[in-house]
């Protein structure tokens, strides 16, 4: 199977117990499954590189953490840890060890006709987009958030979840790109004083002079990031002062430079911001940060 | 096939063209499906009773503009209505024209792999659950809306669109169960000023002495509800007073009756809210209503 294309499908049981490769060129949802009918489940999604899942340990407990939240069955991580390492066996078995995969593991409240949650997992390649923005970065366009997280609903609606209902990103992503930039960043307010949130689908991390990092504080409409973790935890350790700190559109203008940190894509710099290009802060710093990124996540 | 308990699944083109009956015992969704991964897509539930889709035209034009507002390709709503008629007639001729059916539209951004729109419908028998509260009646938690439209956000964020992602609803569902009642009331703010917004997947109507009947304004957080806008022109007809007019919680303490309507289980009465039982408006008046419901959305 050397050369083949086809992503690598591994179907899980929800409570433990076999793991089946599933042929990917047939389907395996039904009509009836909370994921498809409500958007009623919950996902992480991981890098592997050489072989090796990159920055598992916070993705599982992200992962566990969004599950209790929707109300799941508490998932057996060593079991999703195990299925993983399989599927990635098999990837480097059909790929070779260079090609790296997109890992996303997805858990809904399963079948209305079986009421039994389903699990299962998928490895893909990573898009050329995703590898282009690594190196050329991306044009963002800044929005207000489109759905508010009511802190009056605190005692019931869950936080913090990464669920499968992605509508509002979408449509955030399809109105950028009608206005020529590639990629969102969510705000509270409008104008320069806005609060940053976060990307669609990525965390912000801003670069300042002598050696600091920021990135919004997480809670409340802000995911906390699983790279931006690790990053800052890396960062910290070769001498960066990084914190979680209110920013603003003007800090982001008036900082060496801007990122959006995510799993797959790792780290693509803001080059504009609603039209207006952001300073270059030159080859050398941007191989310095992602350097950075890509020893966190892959130690 | 005359006993037969399978659903009726019938996959439609995108674009028009062919409909192909698909076996319920057979998933047909791929991993990478829109509506799987992100809840980008939308969906519409109809009630087939005695043979015929009740109210279909409001929910065919509910469900144009929902697809519209997620930037999916105009549904050809002749193509949706025909392929609708060719699962009825299935549905009656395996099972019967007494026999209710739950007709869903689903109709997605589609497979990543492909780019194309996945558009499929299904015929599903009526829940027990939900004839069941038909006669009934539902206790009812009020709960404070988990996530709020931004207005600043108006020129992205699809409003009024009723998409798959659904999981607001169902954690709410979930909350509600977990204290013992049965359905969900959402509202803004807390408290008896608290206002009346809509049901987790049903519209708020309230009944008051002297045949007037009234629901939230809709728009915003409160989605335009077919069935309850059925029920308004047929009621008005019979010479009932109907408005849109904001509500409280107090003043659905203060109605004669208050009642979630929606498609399939068109009408069910709040028998209690937050744990204090309403008032018993009576069988005569019960009846009453229900039979303005039903002729409304089988006229």
């Amino acid at each position: 199977m050397a050369g083949s294309t086809a992503p690598i499908i591994f179907i899980l049981e929800p409570f433990g117990g076999s793991i089946r490769r599933h042929n990917a060129s047939l389907p395996f949802l039904f009509w009836d499954d909370a994921a498809v009918t409500r958007g009623d489940g919950v996902f992480e999604t991981f890098l592997v590189r050489g072989g090796r899942v990159c920055n598992q340990e916070r993705h599982a407990r992200r992962f566990a953490a969004s599950a209790r939240a929707l109300g799941l069955p508490e998932p057996d991580l060593d079991y999703w840890r195990s299925a993983t390492a399989e599927a990635v066996a098999a990837w480097v078995a059909e790929r070779g060890e260079e090609a790296e995969a997109q890992c996303v593991w997805t858990y809904s409240h399963g079948r209305a006709a079986t009421g039994f949650p389903s699990a299962w997992l998928t490895l893909t390649e990573v898009g050329q987009r995703q590898r282009a923005q690594r190196e050329e970065g991306v044009s963002v366009l800044t929005l207000p958030r489109g759905l508010l997280l009511n802190p009056q609903a605190r005692d019931w609606m869950p936080a913090g979840a990464k669920t499968l209902g992605y509508a509002e990103a979408m449509s955030a992503l399809r109105h950028a790109r009608s206005q020529g930039c590639e990629e969102v960043i969510f705000t509270e307010g409008t104008g320069e004083d806005a609060r940053v949130l976060e990307g669609a689908t990525s965390t912000v991390v801003l670069v300042k002079k002598n050696s600091k990092m920021r990135t919004p504080v997480p809670g409340g409409e802000v995911l906390p990031g699983t790279t931006q973790e690790a990053l800052f935890h890396a960062a910290q350790r070769s001498g960066w002062r990084c914190k979680a700190k209110d920013l603003t559109v003007a800090d982001l203008r008036a900082a060496q430079s801007v990122w959006l940190v995510s799993s797959v894509r790792l780290a693509a710099r803001v080059i504009s911001l609603d039209g207006a290009p952001l300073p270059d802060p030159g080859r050398g710093h941007e191989r310095e940060i992602r350097a950075l990124i890509e020893e966190a996540v892959t130690a």
